[in-house]
């Protein structure tokens, strides 16, 4: 068993929110990821499991700090886990720009130097923390995934590639087709190279279309969102699901922007929806 | 009418969430503060305000972004009024201290020098606050209060002084009687000066204990929060409920600390509390 180590607690709607800290395989360093128990796991009663990738510059506590996500939780009796966006630590390779390095590891594994000794959240969070996860807490095998702007994309990404490891999807504000818009190829460049048919296994947009397994997807998006034209592309994502006939709910709303204003307003659909499939 | 600026607008479950800047009289200086404007406010439908009160730290943010209020406000028809908790700026007095100083303001009027000049947090709540909000957005003049930590006693206190403004107050972990510990002393001490009598207008238990006038007043509080003993002491506020027969009621709850984790565990029925008292 590895290493693991509880950083904080705090009682939440009956349950508990925790804080770990662990030696990562797949990251060569120390990881940390939030938990929140909804109060029905017991060692008796394992409850599935959504995890939560958040966006460009956050780290675990974004989600369970503003999303209002575990008054439902606790009714619905789901866990949520929430990892960091990245490696992080002195001896982990960084960028000055917001959009790349630290907090900004695009849920890829990096082929290209100084990257790929540490950023390889894409093996991270599909093999080692739910591994970690169901060793450790009274949780069952059931998983869902979303995110947020760089982690709806890497939930959907993760979703398409691995529609056996998940019952459900979902995503807000999703960067939905990476390899067309600035923030997706700059990180794809630095982490994969520039050989762009390698991104193609990294944009959801891509992976819809040629989809065969179908992970049932919901997506929310804000049409006040500063991002949506120029980064977030979710017109690509309905293309795709078009063409492939793929089971994607995309709802946009007229006011809302790329806050966490927005995941709180609409973050009990999500929770919901995945219940209805996580209870399949 | 005076100037007022705003600073950032986020749509959130149908209504707005605002920041605003404005010159402020009663602290001499630029003042910040945030509003929750439900879904039903219009001009031509005026909704109650709930005035929130920060604690040892925050500014108008805090709540705003972690306490999940919005979903109910918006459901009740409720507006929320978050101001930061003191003045702010590089000609302000401030302490090394995280307990006294910017972030620190206590709501009361400092009478003592380096503070007097800008510290008159009370002041700004009970009056120019309201009458701010009042001109200037779809809001009726009924009102309630409410707090965490230094903002519950705030409220407290402001409420019991003044139960001809407030329809209602509550409080989450208040300092419930500052003249009797630490954080209460350090600050009362430095903003009133030395004479503890003048400390009694600016305490809870004290004013509680000699209401004539009545509030109803709700107060939850965490047996795992780790300032309940040194610095909360809710048990003073309850033994002057009983000498005046104050309607207080408080509820302890086991496992629950002082972050905003409990606040957002419960703030579903403060806010039908509050809404209950408003809507007479």
């Amino acid at each position: 068993m590895p290493k693991i180590e509880m950083l904080s607690a705090n009682k939440s709607f009956g349950g508990w929110h925790k804080q770990y800290q662990h030696q990562s395989t797949a990251l060569d360093g120390t990881a940390r990821f939030a938990i929140y128990l909804p109060p029905q796991a017991s060692a008796n009663h394992k409850v599935p499991v959504l995890y939560w990738l958040s966006g460009l510059t956050c780290t675990d506590e974004n989600f369970m700090q503003k999303a209002g996500a575990q008054r439902i939780a606790a009714e619905l009796g789901i866990a949520i886990v929430a990892p960091d966006t990245s490696p992080r630590g002195e001896q982990v390779a960084d960028d000055p720009g917001y959009d790349l390095g630290q907090g900004a590891g695009f849920y890829v594994n990096a082929t290209q130097a100084p990257w790929h000794k540490h950023y390889r959240m894409y093996d991270y969070v599909l093999d080692e923390l739910p591994s970690l996860i169901e060793a450790t807490f009274p949780v069952s095998a059931q998983r869902a995934i979303s995110g947020h702007s760089m982690g709806g994309h890497g939930a959907l990404v993760l979703a398409l590639r691995n529609p056996e490891r998940y019952r459900s999807v979902s995503a807000f504000s999703p960067i939905s087709n990476p390899v067309n818009v600035p923030w997706g190829r700059k990180a794809f460049a630095a982490y994969l190279g520039t050989q762009t048919a390698d991104w193609a296994q990294y944009d959801a947009s891509l992976l819809m279309q040629q989809a065969q397994q179908r992970v049932p997807a919901l997506v929310d998006q804000g049409k006040a969102d500063p991002f949506l034209s120029e980064q977030l592309i979710p017109a690509a994502l309905s293309d795709a699901a078009r063409a492939s006939d793929y089971p994607l709910q995309l709802n946009l709303h007229e006011g809302y922007d790329h806050s966490y204003y927005f995941i709180a307003s609409f973050i009990e659909q999500h929770l919901r929806f995945h219940a209805e499939h996580l209870a399949r």
